[in-house]
């Protein structure tokens, strides 16, 4: 899990900011940033699963870059020049988001820069898990994908271990780079070696 | 290209900044940053190509991320708290860059936090270029994929045109996700739309 770019942030600071930033909900499915849009707020998720989408380079039907769980964050457009947001964010399940106004969080990073250093190596690090994405993309088959998708959800690599699958088995599909019907295909092969689902998104 | 972080930095503080930095050369095949050494500098490309690569997330042989040209820059990793490197980065050809020492490069970003917010943007629109990469090898058959790099390379959708590939087919197999044979079988494809392969790297 991606640590909380705020959590620690001074008390001096968080008393300036909770007033300043407001809590919002959104309902499965609701789409919460659209492609494009004017980058106006920094999210931090504080309940539920949001998934990151994007068209391919050429437009066309969206595809699923990366799935953010509580503590994770997302929007430093809203504080960067581009101004524009890069990627259509959608509710996975009912989310509790805060939302921190782009003017607002500017004028606390532009007081405080080992803030924003901090901001910058969690965007750093978030790169890193798009270039280890592509990376396995190109190299690894959808049963090598699948397992490591499992084993970092079960924080494990030896011992057996229940995992409640914390999202739609489609949007782990889309997350994973397959259909559907292949990653049904790849659980079925991943029986061989002792991974057997239940009812109830659990493995 | 993306747009060199400090081609609008004040000429007072180029001034700071150039006698601290220095110029480097390396010639092709040499291996500039190796992943997870300390990450100590931040890097300028004056001239050359380099590829950025990474292994898969468990291991084995590297894959190439990103290709980068004249004007990219990386190695933000040297002002930020990770401090090792997330990725390896080889010369494609005889590559000269500026070297700007990670502690000299945060002093002056502490002085100038709308600099931090520019060099933020950059590493934004990079996040973005790797997000449309996934979705793009998520959905796009390989013929769309090399059709894609070469409209990028040419500029042009419309008209004729000659490209001169800017580094080895083998690299942009790489890049583009597809084996070397892949990659010659996807040009006889795009043979009957019209692109011909000459010698000498020209399409």
């Amino acid at each position: 899990m991606p640590e909380i770019p705020f959590s620690r942030i001074s008390s001096r600071k968080k008393k300036v900011l909770l007033p300043l930033s407001r809590i919002e909900h959104f309902p499965a499915g609701c789409t919460i940033i659209e492609f494009g849009a004017k980058a106006d707020n920094f999210y931090v998720l504080e309940d539920g699963y949001i998934r990151l989408m994007l068209s391919s380079s050429c437009g066309g039907k969206k595809s699923t870059i990366d799935v953010l769980g509580p503590g994770g964050a997302f929007g430093e457009e809203s504080v960067t020049n581009s101004g524009l947001y890069n990627f259509t964010c959608v509710a996975l399940d009912d989310v509790e988001v805060r939302v921190i106004p782009g003017d607002v969080l500017r004028k606390i990073l532009l007081e405080d820069p080992e803030l924003i250093f901090r901001m910058m190596g969690r965007i750093s690090l978030n790169m890193h898990s798009l270039m280890s994405q592509i990376a396995d993309l190109k190299m690894r088959s959808t049963a090598e994908r699948l397992s490591m998708f499992l084993i970092e959800l079960s924080g494990l690599v030896k011992g057996e271990s229940v995992i409640t699958l914390p999202y739609d088995k489609r949007v782990i599909a889309d997350k994973l780079g397959m259909s559907p019907e292949t990653l049904s295909r790849t659980f079925a092969k991943l029986k061989k070696v002792g991974v057997r689902t239940v009812p109830g998104n659990k493995v």
